[in-house]
């Protein structure tokens, strides 16, 4: 706790007034429960309260930055925003994987690089900060941590695989593409799924991911990179 | 513009700096696209905004407010407040629904007394207050006009009726419910429909409703009436 306090202070001017807060968004699930006893919160409450701060900032921030975008693709560019890949790797940026407690079970099956896992404490980061200190501090936070990415523009570029797919294929008329899990193995907290993606039944490639919508992706992606 | 001005002060306390924004949260986009030429903004983008603001604050509301509610049951409860039915009421409390200008078509088909257009001007409204002024005001507003109705605990005695009915039937073992469209008419933008519940094949009552899902609800609702 003391290396994360010193981190805050230094990257990012905030120092935590109540580091119960603190503490609780730096702690799992899985580490809540492996102490029962102890009855130590965990994050999950205060990634609610992140969640919806977060959407806010970055709602007000599209609306600010595109005066004519619709609102329908200010909601699309916000959910790119703020999806979980991208939530966890500014978790990462900001060291926060190395600070976060997890139960041993998760720490041994790599839970310290899981998106959901790093994407949930960055939400539950904010939310610390939003109720330790208030909506502005979160603005500034974010000022410093996502807004210099989102102002690269990099979100817009990103369309998702399947859409880019479908689009390509279309270019040469009416084509039925279907996406079928043909593998799926692994425990629950560590899933893999593997879909193939084929255009008017012939096969075009394989992807593989922790859900069925990342390896539906992952196929998409590796089909227009055969494709173009 | 002037009347509803006058409310804003009288009964909230609350005086627009940049009047373009109200009027554009009191624009329809009925009324806007009537008048294309006019380059008119109506309030679908504030609405995306206000949405966001009321979602936040909600969630502070109920994270502060009950301290041993997980995020599950915060996230239901939250929805349940901010729901389309719920807002259009907030707004026919404010008289929001005599200031809301709509096209031609629009007035007449009964869009003044519609709960999806005046659920979303609450959350437009939102938007501007939210940008003309700060978070705080957009938070002492609800506090005046929303959080007293959610004090009184009426939301979370709202159980939707088919969880009901469900919980009801399985006293008594394993029961079949199911609910069939049996009618629909009316025009697109005012469609009605009608919705039979039955448990096990036996018919239990039939409700109305502007969407399937409303009117599932209000077959449910009928149907509990009568079994208890």
């Amino acid at each position: 706790m003391e290396a994360l306090q010193h981190t805050l202070k230094e990257s990012f001017g905030i120092v935590f007034d109540d580091l119960s807060l603190l503490e609780t968004a730096f702690t799992h699930t899985s580490y809540a429960n492996e102490h029962r006893l102890l009855k130590i919160s965990h994050n999950e409450r205060l990634e609610f309260l992140g969640d919806a701060v977060l959407q806010l900032l970055i709602s007000q921030y599209l609306y600010l930055k595109y005066p004519t975008k619709t609102e329908g693709d200010m909601s699309k560019l916000r959910s790119m925003i703020v999806r979980e890949e991208s939530l966890a790797g500014f978790s990462k940026d900001c060291g926060f994987d190395q600070y976060i407690k997890l139960g041993k079970g998760e720490e041994k099956s790599g839970g310290r690089t899981r998106e959901t896992i790093l994407g949930d404490l960055f939400e539950a980061f904010l939310g610390a900060l939003l109720l330790d200190k208030d909506v502005d501090a979160v603005q500034t936070f974010l000022d410093q941590v996502m807004i210099p990415k989102v102002e690269t523009g990099s979100y817009e570029q990103v369309k998702d695989y399947k859409t880019q797919l479908q689009e390509l294929l279309q270019t040469k008329g009416e084509v039925t593409i279907v996406y079928t899990v043909v593998n799926e193995e692994g425990p629950a907290h560590a899933k893999q799924f593997e879909v193939e993606v084929t255009a008017d039944g012939q096969s075009l490639s394989k992807g593989q991911g922790r859900s069925k919508k990342m390896a539906e992706q992952a196929a998409a992606k590796k089909a227009l990179e055969q494709l173009t």
